[in-house]
């Protein structure tokens, strides 16, 4: 199988790309982490997402302690190849470790981030297992 | 004027962070880039995304050669506030310097990565004068 279209993408210095996981029918930007070669070559095998923890340095199957794994319904790659989009149906509605929804809950208000969106699981629930879901 | 909001981000080493610019009516991922302290500053006492040319190494107001700039609507970062979302008005309906509408005009079909954006606008066309808005 030609791995033509892994070669194109511009890998960062660590062999790695930043990817974007948009949620596909409501079209909020879930959250943003990290594939290596192996991550987009699985997710792609698998159709959910894979990503690389930089924190724990291995493989991390979305969902793989949570249940809240990311089913792949469109990938793109933008113009310079060095950033991906996914496009998920995101199980559970919880992409975030905090039990929200999705990770970018913190809005610029008058030069303060603020908490906007609620936390619709408390993180101990949702790791029964040691490992967090991060 | 407190930078309290400035301090709570976790740049890069190099002093950076990555933005994805998502458009507002459309909820479509434009591009993402970087920015550095001075340009979030700017980002937002002008109202207008400001970016970090890693390429040019100086500060990049969006649209200035183009005219494409892009107006902030609102601004979130994640939960390990190292991902800014800005959600804008994307002046031109072109954010990508290609001419489409986004970056994002790669989409995976059995392994290949297909063009599936058109070109809206010649880039010879958008760029009157030498820099490219990138």
């Amino acid at each position: 199988m030609s791995e033509q279209w892994l070669d194109e993408i511009r890998w960062t210095a660590d062999g790695l790309v930043p990817v974007i996981a948009q949620e596909a029918k409501t079209a909020k930007v879930l959250m943003v982490a990290w594939m290596n070669r192996q991550a987009l070559r699985l997710t792609v095998e698998q159709g959910e997402a894979v990503y690389w923890s930089r924190s724990r340095q291995k493989l991390w199957h979305k969902g793989e302690s949570s249940g809240h794994v990311q089913v792949v319904k469109d990938m793109r790659v933008d113009c310079d190849k060095d950033v991906i989009l996914l496009e998920v149906e995101q199980k559970g509605g919880i992409a975030c470790h905090t039990g929200r929804h999705n990770c970018f809950f913190y809005q610029l208000q008058e030069q303060r981030w603020v908490e906007v969106e609620p936390v619709l699981k408390d993180p101990k629930e949702i790791y029964v297992s040691a490992a967090q879901d991060k």
